[in-house]
C-alpha cells in the first residue's frame, strides 16, 4: 500500500499513519518530498483493513498495490493450469462445450446431445436449476433434469457441466455433474463458493456482469483457498449501457486473465451477445485473442427451444464453427 | 408482448408467430400495416418464455409489455405497504438505522449502538457475515456477533438488522435478528430471496449494483410469492465508469420504486458515496427525495473501524443530520 | 506522481525512471522497501507526458497525484465563485432556470417565459440550435431563434441561456445570449472550450454523459486557462445501464464538485431522469444536496412541445417546485 | 412507432393520439385487445419528434421501430462500400493503419513511418490536434504537424489519416491529409460532421465512449446527408466500470455494424485496451470478428513517445501482427 498524504498533513498525521502501519506488524517507508511526503507499507496489505488506514487524518489517498488474490495468480503460479474434466484437459488444446440452455424433456435432450458430440463438442452443458430475472418464468427440471444429464453422459460419453445456485443443492448436483458451473448472479456468492472449494469436482465460475477482472480472481481465491484449484474462468459479457446485444463480451479480460492468473479461460458469446447470428464470429475473435475453449448454446430448433432461443445456434452452425477456431488456433498458438 | 414483424415477412411467417401463441392458450392480435405487420399478444406473457416468440423467422423484434413481478407491483397494491420491525413502523414515518458496518467487539458494539439511539436512530444494524471481496480480509465474527446483536438490543431496545448470506443461516440469524438483510451481492441469489419468504420476519433487499430497477423488483418478487410480503428495498449504488465516489447513488430509482412498487424504500448514502463528507448531502437528498428512511454506517472513531471506516459517520453527525432529514421531511411530505 | 516499480526491477530500471522524471526537470524522491522501490516524482506531472513514465521498463504502475486541472479546483481558489448573468448572481443564491427546450414559435415561446417568470425563474433557457441523435429530427431555429430570444429578455426582463455547438456560433450566439451553454455532446469540444475562454460571457458547462468528475473539472480549465473564469457547471446525468430513466443524475458529484472545485453547480433533472413525474422530486433532492440552482424544462402544453415533451413540466408544477426548494435551501444552507 | 396505451386509457385519449399522428400526415393503425389498445404509426417517424406522441395523455409507452439513420444502413444499401484513400481500398481487402499517437519531430517520424510501411502498414496514422484530458497536457504540433506529415507521404508513399476537431481546421487539415479522422470526443460534434459532409475526402469516424451502435450509424448519417459518404467507422472501446484496460473494446459492434450498416469498420486496439501486450490478441480477434482492418499506435521506442506509450506496439510486433491477421483474414473470408 502506498499512503500520499495531503500537502497541509502536520508531522503527527504522519507519525499516526506510521504507528497504525507498525501496529498491524507491518513496516513503514517514508519518502518526505518538497509538497508532500508519502508512505510505503511494507507486508501483506491484503491481512488488514485498506480503509482502517486511508481514513487516517492527514491522508489525501491510499493506494492498494498487491492484489486481492493470491493463490490464482500467476505470479504464485507461472504454469497455466490444465485440468481435467472426464477425459477432456482444459487448458491444454481448445476445448468445446454445446448444449441447449436449459435441459428439456429427456428425447430432445439426448438428440441435441448426440448432435453436438457429432459436431465435435467435448462437454455437454444445460440448466437443471434455471436462476430467471422473474419468478415467474421457467426455472429448471431441477433433479428430473440432473437425471437426464446423467443419462446424456452415458449415451454420448460427454461429460457434463451444469449449474448450481445454492449451497444446499451442492451434494445432489455433484452427484449428477462432472463439472459444477456458477453463474453470473451468484460469482459474488462467497458461501456457495467457499463450499465448492471443499468439494473435489471442478468448477466453471463465470464472470459477475459488474465484475471486475480482479473481483472475479478473488471470487476464485474463496475457491481455491479451501483446497479446490480446479477452476476454470468464463467471460460472458458485462452489463453496459450498449442494448443492441444482451451483455457487452469482454474479450479485453481473456488477454488480462491469461497475464494475471494461471487459470484457463473460457468464452460464452451466446450470452455475450445475445444474438445467434454474432455468435460465430465472436467465437472465433475469442479463440483469436487466446480463450481456451467455448461453451455454446446449441439447439436443433431455436424456436421451440425453453429459453434462450434467441441466441442459440443449431448443430451445422457449430460444426462449421468449431472447424474455423480449430484452424485459427493452430495459427496463434 | 408486441412482435414487429419484418418489412419483407410471409405470411407464413405472420401465422407461425400467430399459431404459437395460440399454443399457449393466448390470442393474437395482428395489424397490417402497408410496410409491416403487427401482433399484439393477449395474456400473461410472463409465463411463457419471450425468446420462444421472439426467435420465430420473420420477427423483427418482440417487446415485452408486463413488468417482470406482479406481487410488488403498485398496479396490484395501490397502496404502499407498511412493515413493523419491532416497534417501528417503515413506510410510515422517516425511519433511521444506524450502526457500525461490522460487529465489533462487545463493549465497542454497545457503545456506538447506544451512541446511535441517543442521535435519533431507531434500528441497529451491523454485519455478522460479511462478504468481502477478497477472501483474504475479514469475514465477519458470525454466530458470535449475532450473540452481540441480542445483546445490543437488550440493552438498547432497539430491534437489529443483519446480513445473511446463505440459505443454511436463514434459521440462526433468524433466531438473533428482527430482520434479514439481502446484501446487494446477493440480489439475484433467488434460492436465498425464496427460502426469507417462507419465513415471517422482514426483509431488507438491497439493490444489486448493476440491477436495473425492474430486475431489482423482479427480485423481491421470488420473496413475496413465497408468503413473505414484508419487504424493504434499499438503494445504495451502481456501478458505473465514475470512480470519484465508491459507487453511484441512485436516486432517480427512488422515485422510480414508488411510480413502480408498493414497497417502501430507504436508502444507504454511505455504500452509495463512500466518502463520509457525503454523507450527509446525500441523506438529505435522499429524503428530498421522497425516501421512507436511511441507513448509515456509524462508528465513534472511524479510523478504528474494523472495516468502511472511511465512509463512516460519527454520533454526533448522525444527530444533526437526522434533525435535518426530519426537516426536509416534515416540509415534502 | 508515484512510481511503483515491480519487485524484480533491477537497479538500472530504476535509474532509468530516475533519469527520466530529472530529465524533465523534476525530481525523484527513491523508498527502497524489501519487495520493491517505489519512486515520488516531485514537481508538476501536468507538463509531462504520463506513459512516458509509465511505459519505462521496470515499472509496474505509475500513480497519478495531481489534478489534471489547476484554475478551477478549490485548492488554488478556496472559495467559491459568484458569476453575474444580467442582474441574477449565481453561486450565492439559489437560482432557477426555466423555459421550453427548444425555442419554438415567437407568441408561444414569450407566453412560456412570462409564465416561467411568474413561477419564479429568474433566467430563461430555450435552444435555438438543438444537436440530436438523429440527423432526421428537428435541429432547431437557429437565428431565427435567437431573434426570438432576445425578444424574450425584452419582454421578460430574464437574462437567456442558449447553447451554442460550434466555435463558427459563437459570435452570434453571443449577440444575442447572456450566458453560453456547452451542452454534454460538446464538453470534450476543446476548440470550442478555447474559444469561449477567449470571451467574456458566463458559460454554462454541462457534463458529458461519459464523463469522470475531474474530467469535467479539466475540461472546465479549457476555458479557464484561456482568461473566462466565469464558469458554472451543470449535472444532467450519466449514461449507465439504466434504462428506466433516461440518464442517472449523479447528486453524489453534486457534493464532489463543491469539495474539489470553486465553480457553482446547478442540476438539470429534466434530462437527469428523462421523466416529468421524477422531476419535482430530484429537483428537492438537487437543492438538498448543496447545489446552487436548477435547469428545468417547462412547456405549458408538453404533449406539444417540439422536444422533450416528455420530461416537460407545466408552470403550475414550476411554481410549486420552486417553493418547495426555496424551503429545503433555507434549512440546509 | 408502436404505442401501447395504458390499460385504462379512455376512447377519447386514444382518439387523441390517432389525430396527433394524423396531423403529422401519417396513417394510424388501431389494435384493440382486451386489456388494452395498441396503435401503429404508419410513415417516417424519423421527421417527427418522438416525445409529442410519447407525451399524449393515455400512452404507457411508444417504441421506435424505424432506426435513426437512412443513408448509411445496409437496408438502404446492401452492398458493403468501398473507399478509397490513396491508393489503397477499404471495405474490400484487410487495411493496417499505423504510426505514432502525436506527429513527433521530423526525423523521429519520418522513421517511424518508414518502419510501419516495412512491417507491411498501407495507411500512416498520427495526431497534429491532440485533443488531451487535461489543458495542461502536450496539445500536438498543429499545422507544423500537417506539414511533417505531408512529408511522410511524400518520403514512403503511404496516404495520412490525421484527426481534425473543429470546423475552422477543415480547409488546412483538408490540404494535407488523405483522410480525416473525427475522434471520439467530437463524434457528436454535429458540426463538424456536417461540414466534413461538404468535403470529399473519406471520413474516419471513431465510436464515442458512450456511444450505442445506432447512435454511432445516426452521426455517419450526419456526414452522408450532406453528400459525402466514404465514411469509415472505428471501433475503439467504450466506457466501461472495468479499469484493467483504458477502454472495453466492443467486437460485438463489428458484427453488429456489418448487420446493421452498409459502412465498412476497422478496429483501433490500441486505445480500446490501452496496453501494448493485449494489442496483438485483440488485433487478432477484430479480424477474426470481421473487421475490415486495424488502426494501431507504434513507436520504435515507445517509452519515448509523446503520448500513449503505454500502449505503442514496436514495429517488430506490427509486422508479425499483420501476419497473423492476414492467416486469419484468409481463413475466415
Amino acid at each position: 500500500m502506498v499512503v500520499i498524504m495531503r500537502p497541509a498533513a502536520s508531522d503527527s498525521e504522519v507519525a499516526g499513519v506510521v504507528q497504525r502501519i507498525e501496529k498491524f506488524g507491518m513496516q513503514a517507508h517514508l519518502s518526505r518530498g518538497k509538497e508532500r511526503t508519502i508512505i510505503g507499507l511494507i507486508g501483506d496489505e491484503r491481512e488488514i483493513d485498506f480503509d482502517s488506514i486511508a481514513a487516517l487524518p492527514g491522508v489525501e489517498r491510499a493506494i492498494p498495490i498487491l492484489k486481492p488474490y493470491k493463490y490464482v495468480s500467476r505470479e504464485v503460479h507461472p504454469e497455466t493450469a490444465t485440468i481435467a474434466v472426464g477425459d477432456v484437459v482444459i487448458g491444454r488444446d481448445l476445448v468445446f462445450m454445446a448444449g441447449p440452455c436449459s435441459v428439456e424433456e429427456e428425447d430432445t435432450t439426448l438428440r441435441i446431445a448426440e448432435q453436438c458430440r457429432r459436431a465435435g463438442a467435448q462437454i455437454f452443458r444445460a440448466g437443471a436449476y434455471k436462476p430467471r430475472t422473474s419468478a415467474w418464468s421457467f426455472q429448471g427440471l431441477r433433479e428430473k433434469g440432473l437425471q437426464i444429464l446423467a443419462k446424456v453422459r452415458q449415451a454420448t460419453g460427454l461429460p457434463v457441466v451444469t449449474e448450481v445456485v445454492d449451497t444446499a443443492d451442492i451434494q445432489i448436483v455433484g452427484q449428477y455433474a462432472d463439472m459444477y458451473q456458477v453463474g453470473m448472479r451468484n460469482m459474488r456468492n462467497y458461501a456457495l463458493l467457499g463450499e465448492l472449494g471443499k468439494t473435489d469436482k471442478p468448477v466453471l465460475l463465470k464472470r459477475g456482469d459488474s465484475a471486475k477482472l480482479e473481483e472475479w480472481l478473488a471470487a476464485a481465491d474463496y475457491v481455491a483457498r479451501n483446497g479446490n484449484d480446479k477452476i476454470i474462468l468464463c467471460e460472458r459479457g458485462i452489463r453496459t449501457f450498449e442494448d443492441y446485444t444482451r451483455n457487452t463480451l469482454d474479450l479485453n479480460a481473456v488477454g488480462g486473465a491469461i497475464t494475471e492468473s494461471c487459470l484457463p479461460i473460457v468464452v460464452d458469446p451466446s450470452h455475450g451477445t445475445g444474438r445467434a447470428e454474432l455468435v460465430a464470429p465472436m467465437s472465433r475473435a475469442a479463440v483469436a485473442a487466446g480463450a481456451h475453449g467455448l461453451m455454446l448454446e446449441v439447439h436443433d430448433n431455436p424456436r421451440l427451444a425453453w429459453s434462450d432461443g434467441k441466441q442459440s445456434i443449431v448443430p451445422a452452425e457449430l460444426e462449421r464453427l468449431i472447424q474455423d477456431c480449430r484452424r485459427i488456433h493452430e495459427l496463434t498458438r
